[in-house]
């Protein structure tokens, strides 16, 4: 499990920690037989129902177990989620549908839970039917083991991912100790998996489903929804939080505690998604795009996603190529109100363009900067207030050899 | 020159040919020292004004040459052309503006035309300002070199091209012969360029400017908007089109006459666009991309081009992977009303999804089209009436090797 390294100022305590860091949380990883040798099969497991929220793909094309917790998860209770890797459970019509159902049945039976307290997810390869001999007698096994320790789930959830991604936090919100945790998968997509993000959150707070939604949009815009590897959406895409109050404060509805509830929930979604960008495929590098001076938030976001999502600038980052123009470019296409001459682009602390012009004298020590693992772009427009803070990947010549490979 | 290869049935005789096929065309490339050995200056001139139009980037950063020649060709009316390859003399603040106007000036006292009947284009490393000792002694030395034979302009406006881009057609208008010729550069972006396209068409038709700007772009968003190698938009791409009605014939204003002439126009433009994918850096294969069955044109067009411009389906078409998921899932993110219930996808002539389920046992089929150098991947949507092509190439390691070189 990764050291979790947030570093802010702000007065949260950081622990090493997963999804049943949180008071009252269970989980388990094993192999079931949808992969051939790895871990394919999680349950996180809450000991009381809890309140529960989720943000989904917004692609059109969603997988069975996407439209399954949808519904699931419309009511606002869950406690438990059941998650297979290998197989994305996507493009297999009803009978797809049917077997994201029963995977919740078996699970609910496994439990002694009701079925529409269980939540379903999957990843991997898509328009294959689910291997459910593997799955049905995978889940009460995966309920036998089921501990306090999460590594085991986190490692499940995995497919093409060179770690497990994992952070947890404590906070006090009115004087009780809160514990946030979570654990994800990245965008692993050897042939013919998507690129899926999946997420699992997880606290012991006490907080009313429609406060929790509320919380966890904020959090995943500023988190998974401000990360790019290679602008695909994929069928699979989702993310899941569970509170089951076991922590025992107050319930949490509004003001400072609201705030410092979604301010650490945004740090864990944050971590982790940071995490998933530094594991994108062939990824060497983690780039942050801050753009400041736009003419709105929203402004500001759609220039930085332009630039983070440009081929060309991608290549340049990863081949430390202090190439400005690229990112110039990327700027003047991305439709927002902007001006060259008044646009100012970083590299680090250096600047190299002023007013839209390259400052002289300073590729040497650009090229330099450029060859850290974590480098942040900032862009000034001069135009406005707005401001935005994106991370992406470099784009290697190992992406195209993964994405290209030809393996069925 | 690469012989011509349209074959439709429509009666056009075609032809190998360039910018100076038509009538009363001349040109000239040479090297006048922006590039240390090739062709790095070209002229294209007519024997009498012309009739102009032109399609520029829609880039908010523009270059100074585009800036220039917006302005120089608001009135209609051009008599020569003259490109500098090498230098895109973008980011290059209020002297930039001056290098593009003084370089009409020098080509206008060279050429012994009033100036504003001169346009200027460039394309090349941007940031640097344009070396202008070289261009001005090279202008007249190219005004000396005029001829016929348009082959070595097509050569001096390339950079990083494999091959020169140059066609043209001859076709019957009105019981006239009239000629339609071109040539283009391609997206070369080896550091620190942009990809920037040109293209410079030429016609010996008689066509008022306001006409010719309705067919030019008719005939651009049928070719260069069509088409993506990667999805960037540079600061310097401009199409220019030339009518100088030296074939004799009447004026084409509308009716058949115009419809003749916009489709011959549309498949010179969409040859020369053709060719810009197929030498793409690093492409290996050229890609149409077909929708039907969409809402709308318009969606069609998305949905096409969100297909053409995805990473996952880019790099699976590079390694021959007939990995459909991965183009149902760009459709499911295009936007457009689709329904995977109703989504159809055919690799050449072979069915590989019907109705959002993989067609099984034709996967071997499958990788076998993909084995061609020349792809054709339909969709079809099954909502309504629209339909669209687009062309992109394959990403192949080879792209992020190019543009990931630091070489300055």
């Amino acid at each position: 499990m990764p050291v979790n390294t947030l570093t802010e100022t702000t007065p949260l305590t950081l622990n090493e920690g997963n999804a049943t860091s949180p008071k009252g949380f269970r989980g388990a990883g094993i192999h079931c037989g949808v992969k051939r040798e790895k871990a394919d099969l999680a349950l996180l497991v809450s000991e009381v129902p809890a309140s529960a929220a989720g943000v989904f793909t917004t692609n059109k094309v969603k997988a069975a177990p996407v439209r399954y917790t949808q519904r699931a998860i419309a009511g606002g209770r869950a406690q438990a989620i059941v998650v297979n890797s290998g197989n994305a459970n996507a493009c297999t019509g009803d009978a797809g549908l049917a077997d994201a159902a029963e995977m919740a049945d078996v699970a609910s039976k496994a439990l002694g839970l009701d079925a529409d307290l269980v939540l379903v997810a999957s990843t991997g390869v898509i328009g294959v039917p689910l291997p459910m001999d593997a799955i049905r007698s995978g889940i009460p096994r995966a309920a036998r083991e089921l501990s306090s320790d999460g590594t085991a789930a986190a490692a499940a959830i995995l497919t093409t991912d060179n770690f497990p991604k994992t952070a947890a936090t404590r906070l006090e919100i009115d004087g009780v100790e809160v514990t946030i945790g979570g654990m994800a998968k990245g965008a692993g997509m050897i042939h013919p998996n998507l690129a899926t993000t999946l997420c699992f959150l997880t606290t012991d707070a006490s907080v009313p489903p429609a406060v929790l939604r509320g919380a966890l949009k904020r959090a995943v815009s500023e988190s998974f929804n401000a990360i790019t590897v290679d602008g695909d959406t994929s069928t699979n895409d989702t993310v899941l939080l569970l509170a089951n109050g076991r922590a025992g404060g107050p319930s949490i509805t509004n003001g400072e505690a609201l705030r410092r509830f979604t301010e650490g929930l945004t740090r864990i979604a944050s971590e982790l998604a940071r995490m998933v960008v530094r594991d994108g495929e062939g990824a060497t590098k983690l780039i942050e795009i801050a753009v400041e001076g736009a003419a709105s938030d929203l402004e500001a976001r759609q220039a930085a996603m332009t630039v983070a999502s440009s081929l060309l600038v991608k290549t340049a980052l990863h081949g430390g190529d202090p190439n400005w123009g690229r990112i110039l470019a990327a700027l003047g296409r991305s439709g927002v109100e902007m001006n060259e001459a008044t646009t100012d682009v970083s590299f680090g602390e250096l600047l190299v363009v002023r007013g839209g012009l390259g400052v002289s004298g300073v590729s040497g020590a650009a090229a330099a900067v450029l060859e850290e693992k974590e480098i942040s772009v900032r862009v000034g427009l001069g135009v406005g207030d707005g401001h935005a803070r994106v991370w992406t990947s470099d784009l290697s010549e190992e992406y195209v050899r993964i994405n290209g490979s030809y393996t069925t």
